[in-house]
């Protein structure tokens, strides 16, 4: 399936000079939708998962839909104060300034095989920070990944030692 | 299936005097997850379903999930600003101020039969406004359906005219 052609570019958003790949072409299509939830579980293979961490906000469209496939639990990871119960954070950089991530302490029990899945892989600053927080909790992160990689941002750089699988690459 | 045990009240979240209804317990837990999906399938019945519509952002927790099994697409309703393309927007009052939400102009068809679904069916403003961004665009809501309903605050009266299905009620 060519999932590329369900994915837009929008000029200039959220800023100047920047391109978004938009992905609402694909969710709003039944059979784009399932395809690349199936394709995404074909990246895992036969790799147990016992959690699917997913960053919000839109490491939510398909986060829950992958657990669900691959019998497995949901976890989100939020911004910060958006997580009501007890929590662990992990501050990291970013161009300008930071951002810290946050996952309830009692989502990851030591030893779960976790999928880390979010819709883009940009500069991989929040999919390392999500690894972080795993391993903090005693989690192992099976692979982590994604529907579509901006390749010139080398995100993957940031996660070498970890299986990194993309869908789609711009 | 007993969901509410996957439920935990955070009292005092996010302000004082409030009592915050917390489902990480239940997205976390694989057959509650997925029973979850199940039963939000069977309120839809046999009624057709092109979209499925979830709310920013623990409405895409489920949302996506729905409209796989459905074999519908997917449309987000976010907060203002976050979608890139050509919108609408709707804006409902709250206790104290306004808030607004924002759909793609081009997410739903004319005609197109749509599932509403959130997490929380608190005062129902959220869901009214989601209603009218439909509606203003040409779509038919089947249903509105939540994993939780907070009977106090009476967000079923604001939608009255349209079905409602909610999985818990506290």
């Amino acid at each position: 399936m060519d999932f590329k052609k369900f994915v837009r570019d929008i000029p200039h958003f959220p800023k100047q000079g920047v391109s978004f790949k938009d992905i609402t072409p694909l969710l709003k299509d039944p059979g784009a939708l399932k395809g690349a939830s199936d394709a995404l579980v074909a990246f895992v293979g036969d790799q147990k998962i016992d959690k699917v961490v997913g960053m919000e906000s839109r490491g939510f469209f398909y986060g829950p839909v992958l657990a669900v496939a691959l019998k497995a639990g949901f976890v989100p990871v939020r911004k910060v104060g958006k997580l009501p119960s007890k929590k662990i954070s992990h501050t990291y950089d970013l161009e300008y300034g930071t951002d810290t991530l946050e996952i309830h302490a009692d989502a990851i029990e030591k030893g779960d095989r976790v999928l880390i899945h979010d819709d883009v892989l940009a500069t991989g600053g929040t999919a390392k920070a999500t690894c972080k927080l795993i391993e903090a909790l005693g989690g192992v992160v099976v692979q982590c990944n994604f529907l579509l990689e901006i390749t010139a941002l080398n995100g993957a750089s940031k996660l070498v030692g970890y299986e990194v699988k993309s869908l789609m690459r711009f």
